[in-house]
């Protein structure tokens, strides 16, 4: 407070270091452009042209949060990878919806505006966003003192994509009988951490820099790990139209997940012994004493994605994604009944 | 902890409320579906058909938080108003540009999964959706102990409208000696309330309960009167193509807001004589002792949202606000030069 009174500053809201920090990610975002994005930075809302190259054209939407996984970051001082995490995050939750991504906006609520970790985080945004083709039209970023830590922050992202109306996946085309492919997480993705760290941190004692137990990598960098996406690699097997349904694996694990896609009527057959519980799963299971069932039904165990794949197509599906250099068990079938029930 | 080992429960995650939260919301959300809603809640995204009554579509996007607005939530126990707040700051954010909503989506974490309190703030989102013809596609909401404190949680939100690609509200059309009208605020809206809550409750003293000074409610009324959404009243004057511009009175008040509408080369100026400032904004700049150009950089000072005008235009324009029982002050002109200067 100055000797004449309060100003915004005094009451720990700098709109100086905001209108610093917009301009630098002017730059950032600028990078993930494409020829419909209409608008730039400092519009009140983000301009993109719908696409005319889909008939029918249905717009995908989902909202999401990195969630705990940003303690990571405050933890490690690393900035950078969280945002990835939560534009890979959105743009699987669409892409099983048939969706390819169009646009993407951030919300980075802050109690301090420290401009080098809003343009870390927001760089991660734009990387992801690159990496997916998808334009970074805009977001919030909020200064909330007495809300959120100095050095803490909550980020969350919004996506919008695209699919004709004759190609959204609704789970209808899902058949008993359709094959059940894994494709492998990269990690614990961005699920789970509030046990993980409880069972890291607090149980095993570990802190960011120690060896992870099984893997010879840093604590933080294993749980730092970004979450994958997957659009590269299933957009040319949705174009091509030879998947029935795909689950992303998250909040839930497969059991709360996969069923989400399937039709009335139906269920999954899983066998858990198909596919090898990586190190990192079997490291806090045991450490924490955590129940089998509770771990797959918080984690996602190594598979991020699931496809639904019709017999007849199998063997082509898992060549294309195989010289691609993918790994695909198959993890069971669809079954008559609901839910998941485990095979093993 | 139970003895057997940790679970998602025990780490503070509870899945089973998070899952009859989702029961209720999904009834609230059918309230809000239209014709172009494909999906329900449940998915991993929502599905929305781009309409096809518009030429050329144009989709504009935004993301907005309540900010420390939601404080007041808090403190006075009152969960169902900042969620309209949100969806009508978010509303009015794409109207300038020229924009109806299509649909919002809602990004809710929270310390504990409180099912009354995350109903109550959704029924707000809701609500606000209905009244604004916006479907709530979606929304995500995130269960992060360590993170927020039990009774608290922030709440942000992302809309995405529509707009014909030559009715876009770019500034190209605004020119020298274009009229500034004011449409009134409902009250601080979502901006300034840092300031607004240190200098209510820490320097002059008062609890949510108390009389405000001149305005005899309560001051957790007062400071949660909701942001008004303006598009009910201006959309018939976008669709007769009676405004050249429209700017969105929020953080920055009208010296950071206004010119943003502006093409280069204009200013706007301003005077702030031309209308009464309403008594809870004298009452914080006295009280505060915050000088004045401090007051019109972080609150609205009671003009929540500006029109820019065509002379010609300007009597209907009037005429037809005035009819619908609005008070439409002159507040200056668009002038050459950069920025907002006062004439007073």
């Amino acid at each position: 407070m100055g000797d004449g009174g309060w100003s915004y500053r005094d009451a720990g809201v700098d709109l100086d270091a905001a209108e610093r920090a917009k301009e630098r990610l002017t730059s950032l975002v600028a990078g993930t452009r494409d020829a419909h994005t209409l608008s730039g930075l400092g519009m009140f809302g983000g301009l993109y042209a719908v696409p005319d190259d889909v008939a029918g054209p249905v717009l995908v939407s989902s909202a999401d949060g990195v969630g705990t996984k940003l303690k990571l970051a405050f933890m490690t001082g690393r900035h950078d990878t969280v945002g990835q995490c939560l534009v890979n995050h959105c743009v699987n939750d669409i892409l099983v919806q048939g969706a390819r991504p169009l646009f993407f906006l951030d919300y980075l609520a802050t109690g301090a505006m420290d401009e080098s970790v809003v343009t870390q985080v927001v760089t991660g945004v734009a990387t992801a966003c690159r990496e997916n083709a998808c334009a970074l039209l805009g977001g919030e970023t909020a200064q909330m003192p007495d809300f959120y830590a100095a050095d803490e922050y909550d980020l969350a992202g919004f996506i919008v994509g695209l699919v004709a109306r004759d190609r959204i996946l609704d789970g209808s085309a899902i058949e008993e009988g359709d094959v059940l492919l894994g494709l492998p997480s990269s990690g614990l993705h961005t699920n789970g951490y509030t046990l993980a760290r409880r069972i890291v941190f607090d149980h095993m004692g570990l802190r960011v820099d120690d060896e992870f137990p099984e893997l010879e990598r840093p604590v933080g960098d294993v749980l730092l790990d970004v979450h994958r996406s997957y659009l590269g690699l299933l957009w040319p097997l949705l174009e091509e139209g030879r998947l029935h349904g795909l689950a992303h694996v998250t909040g839930g694990g497969i059991p709360g997940n996969l069923p989400r896609v399937l039709p009335e009527g139906l269920g999954a057959a899983v066998d858990r012994g198909a596919w090898t519980t990586p190190p990192l799963f079997r490291v806090l299971g045991r450490a924490g004493g955590v129940e089998r069932d509770e771990m797959y039904r918080v984690f996602n165990m190594g598979m991020g994605m699931i496809l639904v794949v019709p017999p007849g197509e199998v063997d082509g599906v898992v060549a294309a994604l195989t010289a691609a250099g993918e790994t695909v068990p198959v993890l069971g079938e669809v079954v008559r009944g609901s839910g998941v029930t485990w095979t093993d």
